[in-house]
């Protein structure tokens, strides 16, 4: 309610201090971008619920209602974006989630989340 | 090494049991996809920084060296997927980090990359 004179210059101090290195955004954010997609992220969920933590193409097209292309594609901006890593075994490639990478994704959440 | 017939109808059920609701889906992907861009990475990290945990878009146009109409573009992008909440206080508008939203969005990394 009142107009309050923010403390400007003090603000302004910590906001660079604690702002993150422009490199290691770009990665960070590479990370997030490819989770802002739907589709995507039920990708993700379906192989985190796969028989061992993995699936095939071949497992996911069906559950999520789009063709094979449509779903390579996605899966291939998770694997870029170290979400997913990904096999070949006979015919078929097969995806496993990252786990590193996703508690590292979630973890920087919870830490910029306490202003730290 | 082996070419293993994989267990592909166990697969299939697990994933699709543990597949994500297609509109949760996207409410959850908004949050990412504002995510996904390295300048409101730090926009965010300054703002959870600032003093008191809130910025003024003023404090923020200098550390992240782009204009006051592109930082208030990144900002209204942030604060339409839940990430910050936006005051009006006299001339400025003051900007804080929403942690709940956050959390939810961290844990989740958390939750999925345990294959929960």
């Amino acid at each position: 309610m009142s107009t309050t004179t923010p403390t400007t210059t003090a603000c302004c101090i910590a906001a660079v201090r604690d702002s993150l290195d422009p490199a290691a955004a770009d990665e960070i954010a590479r990370g997030y971008k490819a989770l802002g997609d739907a589709t995507r992220l039920r990708l993700l969920a379906l192989v985190a619920g796969g028989d061992g933590g993995e699936a095939c193409v071949c497992d996911l097209t069906g559950p999520v209602g789009l063709s094979q292309a449509t779903v390579s594609h996605h899966l291939k901006i998770l694997v870029e974006a170290g979400l997913l890593s990904r096999e070949r075994r006979g015919t078929w490639s097969y995806y496993a989630v990252q786990q590193d990478r996703l508690d590292d994704l979630g973890r920087m959440l919870l830490v910029s989340s306490n202003g730290a």
